[in-house]
């Protein structure tokens, strides 16, 4: 097994896929931007009335809880739906997961209706989401999720879904698959819209890579390089947020393989 | 015929008219500070509660469908209905015409309701604008809309309203008139919300400038003169779209009057 | 009485509190970058069904009635009335009050309801606000309400809250305290979303600093040296917001102290 990373953002520029967010009221300048510094073709839409028209033509769709309401999450649903029918690979971010109940029933009932291609979150969420939607309900595990990684294992293993969680070592899983991905700078954290973006980037490839542990390995990596390029020209949040876009438009393929730093087992 | 490009600069910026903005979530950030580079000042509110009494103390409505849901298509409604009534001009954002039944639905009924003094789009949105909103309405139209500057004139000839197609070479149609505007540069194609601040500044200068017509022209102009400017000092979008801002600011009017590239008919 | 501005910063960003925050779209990004950058902690929620939860684990509430409607209204009264009865700070930032009767009539009804520790606004909307809540309401005040010192005067006697008016010099009044704050530069009127960091940052600080008057003084002065550091590097608006955000993160307690501008009453 090994990761085409360079192919993957070749291929991800050469067709531009159009990714359908429904994403928060924070991110969705950032995300867009980077989106479309990468090369793909961003597009926010979260009305019930035209989720499924849109995620009909999209190529990908990124759900993220980050700003929730009832209409939203109803418009999640749907979208969601029409993923699943359709055959288009789901990235959900569950933004804030265990900080409130709410959040935890949304992502339960979310994830029971149409299991994602790929869940991505912070360490503290995965493990909040595999509590809310397995140990709480009773499903029995073989993963030992008292710690994220052990989450990210279990709940992989009841949705089938590829677990991304970002920290200062990325940790990927998919059924017997592991990446440890140790690219990024501790930066990253002090700008709003990394970790989403980091979702929707994933969205991005995995519109384009067939095996969604490809594309959250590719958008990881994508991640984290361009943090560290974007980190030798500015120290400081604010022009380190222009800087990583930046990046994302002018990094070559071969540049993010070369830099890319991938332990798979 | 000629566009008074340094007189309506001059007029916005010791003015400095009140924008009132129904706009889409991703672009909202970007586009108040736009308004507020150029000299405007602009205002957000959606709520059917308030956006008569607001739009009642604003000198244009701009109204940009991009994150459009039900109760922001009625605050939409009730803005455009009292700026009619009022006689504010009316800026409209047809964002992703055609993707969507939905969208072309709200966007037919927002014509027929109040028929804005701008509409500005991009090419295919113009095109699937004057396809939902005249040709499935079976509504002869002597335009020949096969194309977007046909299609532009069929909205145009319509509706009344001011026409302005973005793209390589910016096209601008009301009656037998027509503006060609050479100006901008791709790298504005890679920063979200450059179109719907393009819409924003159309608004304001309408605000200003009695002649919708000339009002689209000069706002056109600035968008694509400054993001010359911008590109000279940047190159890569994130710090694009922060040369960009700063250019709104520091244009003179007569450097932007030097630097169009108009052809009038 | 003396402000400990360098102590206060050391321990906002020792403690790095979760301010939570129900404020406007045009100005999330932004003000969640501010306060990652001086070391806080936001979350913005606004969902009646979550927000009393939130505001439990936060350690401030920050409300802003931007872009306000019915439902973000009810959030933002459920999570005041929790806030009220957990003993959390509130800052009300009253944007836009006067602008329209719905403004008005919201922000007299959540005054009423739950009196924030802080209230933060220009002077045009600390007049309107005075007017709205106290004198079109017959209460009587000693204060006198014709200049927005006066109308200042006025909140804080009636709702026991501080009240802090920004301008070219800030005031801030408590009781029989004042403070006059000389920092700032005018470029920062031409930036979305400064007025609403302030209020965030008055957040921030109230969760860590036990008098509302001492934590809404340093949050003014944070912003304003903040600002004229940030013209040092910046002398137009796109460059300068991003400057902005630079100098939060990068200033030390003691220079923030060295540079301020108080006069204390």
């Amino acid at each position: 097994m090994t990761i085409q990373l360079e192919a993957n953002l070749q291929n991800l520029r050469a067709k531009a896929p159009l990714v359908h967010n429904i994403t928060n009221f924070v991110v969705m300048n950032f995300t867009a931007n980077a989106l479309l510094a990468i090369g793909a073709s961003p597009v926010m839409a979260h009305a019930v009335e035209e989720v499924e028209d849109m995620v009909s033509i999209a190529g990908a769709l990124v759900v993220n809880i980050g700003t929730l309401s009832p209409l939203w999450v109803e418009g999640m649903h749907s979208a969601m739906a029409k993923a699943a029918q359709t055959g288009k690979p789901i990235v959900l971010d569950p933004v804030g997961a265990g900080a409130t109940p709410y959040r935890n029933n949304v992502l339960t009932a979310l994830l029971e209706a149409a299991p994602p291609a790929i869940i991505r979150g912070n360490g503290s969420e995965i493990l909040a989401l595999a509590g809310a939607s397995i140990q709480t309900k009773g499903v029995d595990s073989t993963a030992d999720s008292t710690d994220s990684i052990g989450a990210a294992r279990a709940l992989s293993e009841r949705f089938g879904s590829v677990v991304s969680v970002s920290g200062a070592v990325d940790v990927i899983v998919h059924g017997n698959r592991t990446a440890w991905i140790s690219n990024g700078v501790p930066l990253m954290t002090k700008v709003t819209g990394m970790g989403c973006s980091a979702s929707a980037l994933a969205g991005a490839f995995a519109a384009v890579v067939t095996d969604p542990f490809e594309a959250a390995v590719s958008a990881a990596v994508t991640m984290g390089v361009c943090g560290e390029l974007a980190y030798r020209a500015a120290k400081l949040p604010g022009s380190f947020q222009i800087a990583f876009l930046d990046t994302l438009s002018d990094i070559s393929p071969a540049h993010l393989a070369e830099l890319s730093k991938i332990r798979l087992e």
